[in-house]
């Protein structure tokens, strides 16, 4: 039996997440990302699709690198304007049964002990369908934000990481034990106070002594999300994610990575099966293959490349506003997660050069992901195809337009990914954490770095 | 035509919020506060009711000043465990349609940039519904959880409060002009950068250069509560706040701080009705007086004294614990706050000495407030010259059984209130702001602090 596809949606709380301009398109929804009603309403389109999870992205930040000046991004609404991710999920939870939530806060900006909190209230009052993106931010306009005058520098940022998960997951997994929760009406004892214990962190980074506020939720960790490109974002991704994001051109480069990632897992200690990679695309489709196409023209009518180069700008931090339309963009290895927007171009093809004008054409659809045009026939193939070729295990699916790129993924190509074999028919019962890696899974395995701060029973 | 009277109802994300050991109660369920059935069910129940809002408390630490050790607190679920008050309130906003929600949030411990984005979104996502209940910690508990020895000092935690509202109002209020946001498709721009503004804000205690992440909302700055009793903190009330909570045991008591709440607010050259005073109460009701009085001793049976010491040993700063139970608690005049909660009890009768014991059983049903008890014709007489005597605007209605209290009210009580025009028959159209001043009050009046900081049109 094939493995099953998995598919996320991967939206922001803005309105120009990957395909900028497109919110100018009359069937284009994504202007009204601060009503409830866009929100609930993608929920239910998606849990319709039986998608595995919203991936809701963020940054606490303005793409100004670009011409130096956010003017772009504020015309085009590219990233900007950026509401926070956490606020719809309980609307979401509430007209959904299955759905999960991987939503992506950065640890830079806010301490572990509230932190911890937000994350276990949205666990139980989802019922087990929370992830975390564990993000360390990319923009120094952030970093101005918080007073700081720019970001810390990249591998300093993942020591901060690894010690903000520390943290994170003594309070998660180690403050209250299993049956300390009596709720005991008769007896009068909510809980076992010698169940429960302080917390004593002395990191580098981060310390406190403190109790955990909230009782244990269903998955209790969130189910961990990352998206590391570089060596040390990889090796972060290998110890500690569940769920990686990646992002390259063609199976080739991606077949590359999954490799990498999962032999990191190896030497991590863990299974390299508990990484459940997905790798970003965009898919246009229609009934046929030519509606596709026309789909894929009309849309392109409505981008905007200026914006494009904004974001690729913000991405990578070279201000592509500052070069000749027709100059050829070298790629510049730097170990820094930052280059991966630029190697996704450059590495596509090596023997091809890339002028900044491609560059802007190529990501106003999209972004750094590759498109795929085609009817829901051929696109069920290529994606088939993909996870053959790759061993990746589903994709990260952006949106042309929003929501109806998802709402054509979910009542056009899932139908016939069932009909393969390829793709879920009804939901796993229980948490995210036991639809993605089964029964009895509601919780890390003994391999996770979490477990390891646990208290033995 | 005599005023409305204005409802708030007063939780919490936790179990024992106000009347401690009642969860044990067979007819209680705040013990589900970690589920949406529990905060939509009390939603659609105050919007049954037209409360104005749900006011949530919250409080980023534990209860272990009582024998120094959170153990009371944790056996009895005294505000512990405790969620993130933020996360179900778009849950409710997509249940109920009016509804005001009015949040606790300390601002001693996230950065005025995400946080200000943090109540934009929610105030878009509510249409204008959100409020903000501004309050610096008072737990020294909550400090070590975020890796500090103790709390700021009191009076400096004023000024920190000072530095940081103006730093929120100037993301709110400065850095989207109106008129910024275009939308507009044909012409392909989504705002006009020219009308969206920088802010570099040099405080005392806060930095950042930024434009503010989020679109202006409905009410640009959220309603905002507050709840200060001492000097200092009637002081900011009078300067900042639009809703004020207050408590007391008597009319007198409570008509004397009304009085210097609206004179201090004339000080601070505003309106003296721009503040919206409630007081807190706790009302144990049925169709009648006797009904009333069988409950409340039905209840008292649930009560937990020992919980009730460890909320005031809390709130005081002073451990009953190490105190004899027969010992009379005599009220140190200190200028904190935190005296507050012991003045409420022994500013009721100067002429009556208290003692732990006495406190105790007082404190169990209702906290610091009183309890009225009664048929809903006595509740609503009695709230009535509540308004009379003292110049209150409405009540915080705190819970003896959740959400059974809140129902009791909405079903028996305020049906009587409008029968006799006390009590709006229907909500007034708009935003929260706009529901309590009046059409047109959709953003805060020129003689508001927040309103210094705009851009002259």
């Amino acid at each position: 039996m094939p493995r099953h596809i998995r598919l996320n949606a991967f939206d922001m709380s803005c309105i120009g997440h990957q395909s900028p301009g497109l919110w100018t398109h009359p069937n284009d929804h994504a202007d009204s990302y601060n009503t409830l009603e866009y929100w609930t309403g993608l929920a239910r389109i998606l849990e319709r699709g039986k998608f595995d999870a919203l991936f809701l992205a963020d940054v606490l930040g303005i793409y100004d690198v670009y011409k130096d000046s956010p003017r772009t991004a504020l015309e085009n609404a590219v990233q900007v304007p950026v509401n926070d991710p956490l606020m719809p999920i309980s609307a979401m939870a509430l007209v959904t049964e299955h759905l999960g939530f991987g939503v992506t806060c950065a640890l830079s900006y806010e301490l572990p002990y509230p932190f911890a909190r937000r994350m276990s209230t949205l666990d139980h009052l989802t019922k087990g369908r929370i992830g975390w993106n564990i993000v360390t931010g990319y923009l120094d306009s952030a970093a101005r934000g918080m007073g700081m005058p720019r970001q810390v520098a990249h591998d300093d940022r993942y020591d901060v990481a690894e010690d903000y998960m520390q943290a994170t997951y003594k309070l998660w997994e180690a403050s209250w034990e299993d049956g300390a929760v009596l709720r005991d009406r008769a007896g009068r004892r909510f809980a076992d106070p010698d169940k429960i214990h302080r917390i004593v962190h002395e990191g580098p980074h981060f310390s406190f002594d403190a109790i955990h506020l909230c009782e244990p939720s269903p998955q209790r960790t969130p189910v961990l999300f990352q998206a590391g490109a570089s060596t040390r974002g990889r090796d972060f991704a290998a110890r500690h994610a569940e769920c990686v994001f990646i992002n390259g051109p063609s199976k080739k480069v991606i077949a590359n990575i999954v490799t990498d990632l999962r032999r990191r897992a190896t030497a991590a200690g863990r299974d390299p099966r508990d990484l459940v990679i997905f790798t970003m695309m965009t898919v246009i489709t229609d009934t046929t293959a030519e509606r596709a196409r026309d789909k894929y023209n009309d849309y392109r009518n409505h981008v905007s490349e200026e914006g494009a180069l904004a974001l690729m700008s913000g991405w990578t931090g070279l201000d592509f506003g500052a070069m000749d339309p027709d100059e050829i963009v070298h790629f510049d290895k730097r170990a820094n997660a930052q280059t991966s927007a630029l190697e996704a171009f450059t590495t596509a093809d090596p023997d091809r050069a890339w002028t900044v004008r491609e560059i802007a054409r190529h990501a106003a659809i999209g972004g750094r992901g590759p498109v795929v045009i085609g009817s829901a026939e051929q696109v069920a193939a290529e994606l088939h195809q993909w996870v053959e070729e790759t061993d990746v295990d589903g994709f990260n699916l952006a949106y042309a337009l929003a929501p109806g790129t998802f709402a054509d993924m979910a009542d056009l190509v899932v139908p016939i990914l069932q009909e393969r074999g390829l793709f879920k028919r009804e939901y796993a019962p229980g948490t995210l954490r036991e639809k993605l890696f089964g029964a009895g899974h509601a919780r890390l395995p003994a391999s996770h770095p979490a477990a390891r701060v646990r208290h033995s029973a």
